[in-house]
This record gives C-alpha cells, structure tokens and sequence, in this order.
C-alpha cells in the first residue's frame, strides 16, 4: 500500500526569483527601498526631489527611473546631488525585476540609507510585477480626478502607502475627496495616507518623518 | 529550371484581422470612429461629453467606454443622453479588436455618425493594438508636466490628433509650451493639434468645426 504525499509547491515565476534575490542584496547592504508608482505627470520624479529636500541630510538617498525612453528624470536626480540610475524599458509598461537588479549593480549601495525606485508612468502594468523592494507607494494627483480608486482598483489595492499630491489645485479642479477617499477604503483599508503638494511643500513633513521612522524601526 | 517567385505576405494578427472587420462593419454603416487615448485623468470622458454639447447635435453620437473596472464613465454618457456601452477589460491595459467588435454589436450603428471610442487610461499599451477605428487622438493634459512626448515617444507618435487639455490650468502648474511642442514635433510633425479646455470649453469650436468636417468630408 502506498501512502499519497500531498506536495503543497510554491511555484515562483522567473521575476519572483530575481525580485527575492534583490530583496535579499537591499537587506545584506541593510537599505530600505520603495516602489514608487503613478500616472505620467502625477509627480513621481518631483516626490523624491521634493523627499531629498525636506529630509535634510537625515537619510542617504539613491534613485532608480524607469521610463520607456529618455534620461530626464535621471539628469533631474542627479543635477540635485543623488546617485541616480535610469532603466529605459523600451516599449515595457513596467519595471521588473531583472531591470531593477542591474540597477542595483551600479548604485554605491554602502553609502545610501535609502532606495527610491520610480517606476513607469502607467497604473495598471506595474501592480502586476513585484521587484523586490521593502514598500509599495502609489501617487495619486488631484487634477487625474476623484474616480481613480474605482477605475484601478489592483493598483490602489497593492500599496502600503497613498500619496495625494497637488492638493494646492484643489481649488481650481472638481475634487470630491469623500468620494475618493471612500473608494480607497473599500479597496484598501487603513492605507497610511499623506496629502502634499510637492510644489508648495505642503504635507511633506509628515511624510518624511514617518519615512525617517520606517527607516530607523527596521534597523533595531 | 525553376523560376523562383518571391511571395511576400502580409502576416496579420488576430487583432489586426478583427481590427480589419471592425473597419469594414464601420464603412458599411457610413460611421466614422476615433480611439482617444491618454493617461488616466486626462479627460478622455469629459471631452466626449464637451464635444457632445459643442457639436450641439450636428452629428449623432455613439459611445464606448474602456475601463479596468466600473461602468463610471458609461453611466456619465448615457447620462448625457449619449448610446453608451462600457467595456470591462479585467486587468488588461489596452483595449484590443474583439472587445470593440463585442461594444459595436450593442450600438444602434445606424442611428449614428461618430461612434467615440474611449480607451484604457494608459500612455503605453494602447498605441501598440489597432482596433480598427479611422483616428487616433492622443489627449495631453497640462498638469501632467511637458517633458510627456519625451518619455512617451510610441504613443506621441501613433496619433492624427493631439489635444491639450485643462489650459485653464496653465497659471497653476509649470509647463513649457515650447518645450512641449518641440518634444511633439521631432516624433509627429504636423500633427493636427487642439489646445482646449473641456471645463471652461475654450477651443472647443475649432476641434468640433475640425470634426464635423472630417466627417462629411468622408462622405463625400
């Protein structure tokens, strides 16, 4: 008489296996890193410039741009004095794993604090991919409209954090923040949630003291 | 001796022969259609429902409406008064051929001039599927920033119309018009462009002059 095993396997796709293996090169170099995704134009790139700024010196930041073509949010990252690396995707809607672990390789991973990887402007491909990073963050922009939560619900659904950016245009575009704020909750209760506007600077103390936090609380 | 006879075929996709079909049904019925495409929050929905009321019934309005999820945007239209269906694409960033082909089954064709097709919001995927419609329009949106067409050169690229929208925004936000245009030139010369305001309704009249004439133009 034979005794059926039940072989219970987890069966992880080639861009699991890479974003493990760089989750597991961030923690050996002790780095946090986060996942930062949006729309094109809702202020990814002004976010972590805007982050360097407030922080203050508190943190050692390196950024990683993905887009599909061009080098400007690099040149924009560097010109304000950070180690910065840019993917061009080609046609790929979404940074994965692979591209992301080249990257790795040509930060100065020993001197930074902190990894900002920005992904392509796009708010469905990204949310399908894991890379390896410690944090989802998704920015929402007020003038995209209160509906987005509804109309994308995988991406709302997979972050830890919501940043709503632009809220000093709140008075010049329709905006019902109840309803957004309504839609996000169904999809993802409790998400830690911080309104800035990256232009003014409005927000973003609260911002980079809960990442200061975050930061220093996996380091004990 | 044999004579080589060199044979080239033009592979087709199943998209693309779908897409083929869904011309043909549109040319039948004496219908001209346009794919908008933009990034999420453009305000793909609020120029279909501007040109509705600008066109102040000089031509008869059809609508689909692509979405990941929620029937937002369709129930808005329907609202309007407009014949409206709503594709649900699940997690896929681009509507294809087949979806269409399913929305134009559900549209009284021969009621109508111009059937609007609004895509996935997406600045990536959706320039990579033809879905059989006679214009691509690309909307920009200036909150979005001006460095767009740079980073997103497959999508500036594929289009016959551009229009920039929210230019009543333009005190509030950076954005270099030149800049812009330049970026939109290398990758489209001549595009056929429309800066507009679907809140306020500047220039409006020129795009839906422009369209009214394509239409009858086609006709003739």
């Amino acid at each position: 008489m034979t005794t059926r095993v039940p072989v219970v396997e987890r069966i992880l796709s080639a861009n699991d296996r890479m974003a493990e293996k760089n989750r597991e090169l961030l923690d050996r170099t002790g780095l946090y890193s986060i996942n930062i995704m949006a729309s094109p134009g809702a202020g990814k790139t002004s976010l972590i410039l805007k982050t360097l700024e407030s922080l203050d010196g508190r943190l050692r930041l390196g950024v990683v741009e993905g887009d599909l073509a061009s080098s400007i949010d690099a040149d924009k990252a560097a010109a304000a004095g950070l180690p910065a690396v840019q993917i061009n995707t080609g046609g790929e809607c979404h940074l994965d794993a692979a591209m992301l672990s080249d990257a790795l390789n040509s930060l100065p991973l020993s001197d930074l604090d902190l990894v900002l990887v920005e992904n392509v402007g796009n708010l469905v491909c990204p949310a399908n991919f894991q890379i390896g990073t410690h944090l989802n963050v998704l920015i929402a922009s007020i003038p995209e409209g209160d509906d987005k939560p509804y109309k994308y619900p995988g991406m709302y659904r997979g972050v830890q954090v919501l940043i709503i950016n632009k809220i000093d245009l709140l008075p010049y575009v329709p905006f019902d923040m109840d309803y957004f704020q309504r839609g996000v909750e169904v999809l993802n209760p409790g998400v830690v949630t911080f309104p800035v506007s990256c232009r003014t600077g409005e927000g973003m103390g609260d911002w980079v003291d809960w990442l200061v936090r975050k930061v220093k609380e996996r380091r004990e």
